[in-house]
């Protein structure tokens, strides 16, 4: 990346050129759906109580630079991680096990094995489940190394409600157009340049994922038109998102599907007597269909069951016979402690699952160390560089418990641990930090430009296909795995929290460099 | 249209049916950009200054009502109505006639016809012409019949800047679309059916429509990047209706396009040695473009001319050896004074145009009766018309100046004129009003539902491409000649003026009925 420094690229432009490039920009978004609902800071619901009002999803001006061979470890590697994540949800002896170590600190972690434990009483009936799954990355730069070869270290494996894969196939296809019609200076055109981009399929090929569940679930048993049922959020504000694998799955694939607001699940969908999964549409009484596959856009966060009647809608959608997309086994497999067991340093755990050591390895190289703050050896050792003023500054602490958010940074970090008593350590794991290289862009959301330092999230989708292990010593089998297209995030680098639709960044595509 | 009288349709819808439909609609518009900018009544400029809002275009929940006959009529006859205006634009010397005799009420035409001479006098140096039309029509019954037939009857038709070719493409895509997901309740599928609707062709035909002319303009003579110029109004809140044409020109076929404000015309363009028009892109000074065709978004409308400087744009581009969308004769020959002469009964000018008198008759059938109110005979009979309460209930009066609204109707034809010196009224004509069944639906605008009654406008889209005479006895030559998609533009029957874009209506598409 020699030939882009932080200080060449993006390129200075002027007020023309900004004029022309955020003009085409702003009308491009729009037309082509590359939109959100507005923040409520920025139009209150009683201005637009009706909701039409949609304003440009935050973007990056220019495609964020991104080292050639990272991009492409990032794509290959994306079957092994979906074979990785697959043979876990497939492994319910080693998910308890984990589950176990965090029943004490993480009810929602704790609800959802209940809820699994639930169905099984009963017995699944359903041996298929799919993972719409994402792997995010940073590039890693070594710094106790002077030239080191830049690297991709993951940050997470999402394998519930992966978000942006529609906006992802836009803003690739808008950046793609700026460049078409020269809104980048004939400076950058070195480093900016068609076979340097690279279009995200990610709309089309997660919707196709969908499509090949939705196909292998069979013939109705029940006479019924079929349906793949969107679990949402509501109000949704990322909503466009969704709604570009639903017109995809409609247009390219010719599958209905509807959606249904989480909370209202059990209010419009029944189980029918061999426990078909049967919704009725509020607007259509009088047409049931039977669900094939259930898509969950909602769910993953415990924000999502104020209620305990929430709970029982979830357990009432994993007993059905629809294929679940993802089911609790793999909803779970995705926790952070399963990152934490299989990211310890000298873990045995990757072996279990990836049996050929050269796949192994190459998922291994893309894991950042993480360890955890218990009373084991490793865990005594983290806390001595936790606690230590200057080891600290290469680590972030994370909370064990789902739900994003309250990460603790570096220096930040000893106080932290100061003031909390050591039987709540263990709630945390250690990770080191990723490091990576300094990169500058420019971001448009709410209407505001920002420039400046930015941190870059690539994220690979997956779509895998897979059948459940039936008896005591079947391993399941996989029917479809391939890799499903690209998402990259952008994020001013004074924050360190992530996700653009929470508003610390931006959606972004590649530009590739050697 | 028995099937479907006014209490019929669209059919009442519950709450829920009422929900499902318009969430789907609201998002899909804005997923593929059947938008607009809001107004600024909705959304404060200030709240949004950088403009990245946008909201669902004013648009009807059903495709509204619409015989075939007409529909299909209006297709067939719009070659017929292409090859018309082309030949009157081809005639200067009628073209005077009629100029002259508007010269002193309407200062907007004057101004027009002397940039015309003026460029003349220094010879025109493009011989050839594009037209994107739109005619517009009514459906009419004759309420002297008990039981007519219905048929069409012209409103105006349009030369320059026939808007809405993008958005009707897409609201014809969202009604279908809405079909598709049974948004419309089962009780209307039997007029609400897939053979029913017609997709409009408009934003694909029109910008190949373009292209045309682009390619038919030759290489540069200048070694020149060569561009379609899109003249534009600034700011316009219907740039996602241009945007589309400018989307489709680029993507279909490869045609890159600017926009230029109208106001800014002389700042950036500048005429070579030979009168090529060279556009400069203000973001990119070094690279300079000939311009191989004019589409005028704006220009249209005095109010576009507010300093004399405009003037001299006009003038300017005009000059150049840019194939014009429109030149000033095809402007000029949209005038409504020429569609009144035309539609005067027992005129002698449409054979001048038509020499195929079957042709003739066809086109003819769609004119709703014109008269002046001038001295003449005819004149002297609808002054008589005009005033007499119990008859002028059957017309209109219009202003025979240019740009829209102003119009009188009905009863309020006589105290009006009672009050207007008699020396002025040759400056309106009296039409026919065109009596449209009644007909119902709702619309969504700014947010807010309305329903009730409506009326509905069909436009036919029109290309042609034609070289102008150019020895005395040539009457010119028509190199491309096609119908182009449909538009239905659809307002409340409370107001009589129309234009979506003004804020009176909405677009629409049409549900055949027998």
């Amino acid at each position: 990346m020699a030939s882009a420094a932080k200080t060449e690229y993006p390129p200075e432009i002027s007020k023309e050129e900004e004029h022309y490039l955020l003009s085409n920009l702003k009308d491009w978004s729009i037309a082509h759906g590359l939109a959100v609902r507005p923040a409520p800071s920025f139009v209150q619901p009683s201005q637009d109580p009706s909701g039409v009002l949609a304003s440009t999803a935050p973007v990056t001006l220019f495609p964020s630079l991104f080292p050639k061979s990272c991009f492409e470890d990032g794509l290959v590697i994306q079957k092994a991680y979906n074979e990785l994540y697959s043979a876990i949800a497939r492994d319910e002896a080693w998910l308890q096990s984990i589950v176990e170590e965090l029943v004490d600190i993480d009810d929602f972690v704790a609800k959802l094995w209940q809820t699994h434990l639930a169905v099984k009483k009963e017995g699944y009936v359903q041996e298929l489940s799919l993972g719409l799954f994402r792997s995010d990355y940073m590039v890693h730069k070594d710094p106790a190394h002077s030239d080191p070869a830049p690297g991709l270290k993951q940050v997470e494996f999402n394998t519930i409600a992966s978000s942006f894969g529609g906006l992802s196939s836009q803003v690739s296809a808008l950046h793609k157009y700026l460049l078409t019609i020269d809104a980048y200076p004939a400076s950058a055109t070195s480093i900016i340049k068609e076979n340097a981009l690279r279009q995200s399929k990610s709309a089309s090929s997660l919707a196709q994922g969908l499509a090949t569940a939705h196909k292998a679930y069979g013939a109705s048993k029940t006479s019924r038109p079929l349906c793949v049922l969107f679990v949402v959020q509501d109000p949704e504000r990322n909503v466009f998102d969704q709604r570009h694998l639903e017109y995809a799955l409609l247009e390219q694939n010719g599958v209905r599907s509807f959606r249904l607001p989480f909370g209202e699940t059990l209010v419009h969908t029944k189980l029918d007597g061999d426990r078909t999964l049967v919704y009725t549409p509020p607007n259509s009484p009088s047409t049931t269909y039977e669900v094939t596959t259930i898509y969950f856009r909602a769910g993953y966060s415990p924000d999502d069951y104020p209620k305990e009647e929430d709970w029982a809608a979830r357990l009432h959608l994993e007993k059905s016979r629809a294929i679940k997309c993802p089911s609790i086994l793999t909803h779970l497999a995705g926790c952070k402690k399963v990152q934490q067991v299989l990211a310890t340093p000298h873990s045995p755990h990757l072996k279990r699952f990836l049996p050929d050591p050269a796949v192994a390895e190459r998922v291994l190289a893309t894991f950042a160390p993480i360890y955890p703050l218990d009373d084991s050896e490793a865990g005594k050792e983290a806390r001595k560089h936790a606690t230590d003023p200057s080891s600290a500054s290469r680590y972030v602490l994370k909370p064990q418990r789902e739900g994003g958010g309250n990460n603790i940074y570096r220096k930040a970090i000893p106080p932290f641990l100061e003031k909390l008593p050591e039987t709540h350590w263990p709630a945390y794991i250690l990770m080191e930090m990723i490091e990576p290289p300094p990169l500058t862009n420019a971001v448009l959301r709410n209407g505001e430009l920002q420039r400046g330092g930015v941190i870059c999230e690539l994220g690979v989708y997956g779509v895998c296909l897979w059948k459940d292990r039936s008896g005591s010593d079947s391993k399941g089998e996989i029917l479809e795995n391939w890799e499903a297209g690209y998402l990259l995030r952008t994020k001013g680098d004074q924050s360190e929290e992530g996700g653009v639709a929470a508003g610390f960044g931006a959606v972004d595509s590649v530009c590739l460099v050697d």
